[in-house]
């Protein structure tokens, strides 16, 4: 028997119309490419989503098309998202990190319809357009007079000019919630890029779970700076959570050196923001030079990689800011996990709440967790036992678009990739990548205890360890340092700094040092290139 | 084109799953029909919902039978509300302040095959079981020697007996998320009670929406105490919420006097509460006479009727807590709307959040609402203009249990009942009731208004405003007042109240005083009973 409750589909144009009503004078600011401060409205917003969606279907764009975006954190990028998903389109973010090649494979594809860029890229648009084969209309995100007239791409408008005249009202259609609402590829280790396709449902229940108290905690009294792009799994759903909930919006744009971001910050008064590491270590290095403190900062969500404990307690202890741990992929849309207290932990004292702080943290629900060992066998949640980490649940991927790849779960269950710990309280540890993982002598290294451990030395600013191949040991580490500037250390301080707070065989066998560590383009640090770099590397003994 | 995301239906059972597992030594307490403390576990509930579960199935019941409750906030109504509903029951919760005919008539109309009742009820069972047609099993809600052995009711057992020897596993069955999991009656102002019926899908739901910052604001680190009860409307949906969240509970069973329910928050170190006006009284009174003040509380939920803004501020000002006004309906499982300020109202003053703190609040993302005029035309959300208040959304009934009453909707919206203005803000206040209304001179007169300016006078324990009949106005307000034991006042004093405060031609045409103001089921005042009572009274002048 059903219940008796209204049929009513889970859309993503119910969250653009239910801020534009509840909200309507809530706040979105955007840093633009051309430098200045773009300010406007959740009821504009609204407006020029609604004037989005029938600019496509002036095109004559059909049901699921897919439509292209090459843009940073800005509110065209946000219209996008609302015009393009609500009319029931694909808004396909495209990293524009990648390169012109990906970039073309990539739009091929997907068979984008339309692409949509900001004027910073219009370079790598002037190089490639000619291939991408499905793209017929080019959609610069800028005025119509900010078009050079001698582009040469077929098919180019201005973004203003091709809204600018539609009515502001649209009827969003109401369709299937399981429809396709966005698209995101994900670069794997091997082969092709893989489009990751959300839909509707998955999107507003992710927007539900991630705007909890216990995951990223928006409330109409937030306001929020996005650091992690929107290019990038849809900057991890802030844009839904934000419409879901109102709060203010203060997007970057393009300038997420440290001085740039602080500054927008204190001038907007943001409570919370969201990024990786990398982004962080800027903005602290550049507040710590300068001696600066924040006025408005509670908290700040860390994903992409593992915070490195040190900078977690600078935030606490120099800038007052509360890290959020939180982890997840673009197959989780991306939320996994995120870590917040319990009751039980409020009484603590400092170091032991630092402790529970640096694991990835609870599942938010809707999330299930498991982890098993080789055999596929489920292990206990002691905060011990390490194993494969399994996931699960209404907004993680069950295949891929076009079925490249195959069906990537298992028994229903999709394999991240990280090897992770869970103690008794569900909290999630990740110690490795399945292939980052240093086994040496049958037992296994956990790398990022390693980094963690390096980055908390006052000269290292960036710390990679690798896996070495080792004639005895099958594999050793190798650990890879980037120092901070007009700092100072030897390789044989850098392993004395490890004694003590690892076993004796866990200790690195050599340090090198770099001038920078290669970073991707979602800005995790590439290992497989260190690995090429020093696979020749001789270690010592 | 759909998406690629996993195909995972929303169930109550995955939301007890999830406590155990995140959340496992998380209490649950709960005072005791026999007066003391019972404490335990998410880990022990969700044993026991699966040996409900077990249970259930081993007496052969069918998908979709009704198990009916007669019950206190308790853990064994928690565990009940997982077992039924995650075993693909339904759990039928019937409210024990209904007379014995009502609760006979309900449980056949239900078709109830168990009934599960707290020993304080064992008198209304002994009274109604031969009536009750459909109920083959008797659940008492004790332990097996707590039992009479001569009741001589037919297929009655102990809880604990039933359960007990059950296996702590149970496979939960996955089925259509849009199966109905929960039935609750709602009686109507005419003809029998009618049965809202929701699913898996709509209580899911409607725990994300309402665990919300902006909306209930459920945390791990919360400790919550439901006053509102079980057998209404799920208690505002806070069991599915507390789950999901790993929140401690603290159930106040059968103690709602002021002494017990203080008693009990302090004790264990309560943080949030929820409940009708009437229970607030009764705990702000206690209070006040004691000098007593809370350590924990933080926030308390007030829904059911409209909190007098006396006692918001009583909150506020004598006790540190914040009120969060809330509205709803059983149609609305229930939650609609929340009243929790935004960014723009924190640097106010107190009054003017005051102000904004006297509205139902803002609808919870999932609700759509919308007024209109007497032509069913949408009226402007500027605050002023009042009109019947429609609603919409996945948690919004579409029909009531044996399609009784046919279509209450129109044209998809559900017709609250209720009269109200929204702001541009999204702040939705309730004016009055559609038949409550009192209309002199073509005017409209809110009785909630002269209700709460009576309420701030000193000497009222409880207010209500009806309408009499007026050969000239057509109506004229009767105010009926309930003293506070121990104070005075008279007619005229409370007349003279009003001057200043409302329009002259809304200063009620006469007092009246009672010893006591009649209370529904549900704590709310039976104005029906009021109006019958002074039919004959004769207005003055």
């Amino acid at each position: 028997m059903l219940g008796l409750m209204q049929d009513q589909p889970l859309l993503v144009s119910a969250l653009i119309e239910f801020a534009a009503r509840h909200h309507a004078d809530a706040q979105i600011v955007s840093r633009r490419v051309e430098g200045d401060l773009h300010r406007y409205t959740y009821a504009q917003a609204a407006t020029r989503s609604r004037q989005v969606a029938r600019a496509l279907d002036r095109l004559g764009l059909a049901f699921s098309d897919r439509v292209g975006t090459l843009a940073w954190n800005g509110y065209r990028h946000f219209e996008l998202y609302f015009g393009v998903s609500g009319s029931g389109r694909v808004v396909h973010t495209i990293n524009p990190r990648l390169s012109p090649e990906q970039v073309v494979w990539i739009a091929n594809h997907a068979e984008d319809q339309v692409l949509c860029f900001d004027m910073t890229f219009l370079p790598i648009i002037k190089a490639v357009w000619p291939q991408c084969k499905t793209v017929k209309h080019w959609i610069a995100l800028c005025d119509a007079d900010a078009l050079p007239a001698d582009t040469g791409i077929v098919g180019l408008r201005a973004y203003e000019e091709w809204i600018g005249d539609e009515p502001s009202d649209y009827d969003w259609p109401e369709f299937d919630e399981k429809s396709a609402c966005a698209l995101c590829y994900t670069s794997g280790t091997t082969g092709n890029p893989k489009g990751v396709l959300y839909s509707h449902r998955s999107t507003v229940l992710h927007a539900y779970g991630g705007a909890l108290p216990d995951a990223l905690n928006f409330s109409a009294r937030d306001t929020i700076l996005p650091v992690v792009p929107m290019f990038h799994v849809n900057a991890w759903g802030i844009p839904y959570g934000a419409a879901m909930t109102g709060m203010k919006i203060v997007f970057p744009g393009a300038a997420l050196d440290g001085k740039s971001v602080y500054e927008l910050m204190e001038a907007e008064r943001v409570t919370v923001s969201a990024g990786v590491p990398t982004v962080w270590l800027m903005l602290l290095n550049h507040m710590k030079a300068q001696g600066l403190k924040f006025s408005t900062m509670q908290r700040t969500i860390i994903g992409g990689s593992a915070c490195p404990p040190a900078m977690i307690k600078s935030f606490r202890d120099d800038f007052g800011v509360t890290v959020l741990h939180a982890w997840g992929m673009t197959e989780m849309s991306p939320l996994g996990t995120v870590c917040n207290l319990k009751l039980k932990h409020l009484a603590s004292d400092k170091d032991a709440q630092l402790a529970v702080q640096l694991k990835q943290g609870r599942a938010v629900f809707g999330v299930e967790m498991k982890i098993v060992d080789a055999e596929g066998k489920d292990l206990p949640w002691d905060g011990v036992a390490a194993g494969d980490l399994l996931v699960k649940g209404p907004w993680i991927v069950s295949g891929y678009f076009k079925g490249e790849g195959g069906d990537p779960c298992i028994d229903g269950w999709f394999p991240t990739g990280d090897v992770a710990t869970i103690d008794a309280d569900g909290f999630m540890q990740i110690t490795d990548r399945s292939k980052d993982v240093i086994k040496s002598g049958g037992e296994w290294i956990s790398s990022i205890d390693i980094e963690n451990i390096a980055m908390a030395h006052p000269a290292v600013a960036m710390a990679a360890c690798i896996a070495l191949p080792h004639p005895k040991w099958d594999e050793r580490p190798l650990l890879v340092v980037m120092k901070k500037p007009g700092t100072e250390v030897t390789r044989e301080a850098l392993l004395a700094h490890f004694e003590g707070k690892v076993a004796k065989w866990q200790v690195p066998d050599d340090v090198v040092f770099v001038d920078a560590i290669p970073l991707g383009a979602t800005g995790k640090m590439q290992k497989n290139k260190l690995r090429e770099q020093f696979k020749g590397h001789k270690l010592p003994g």
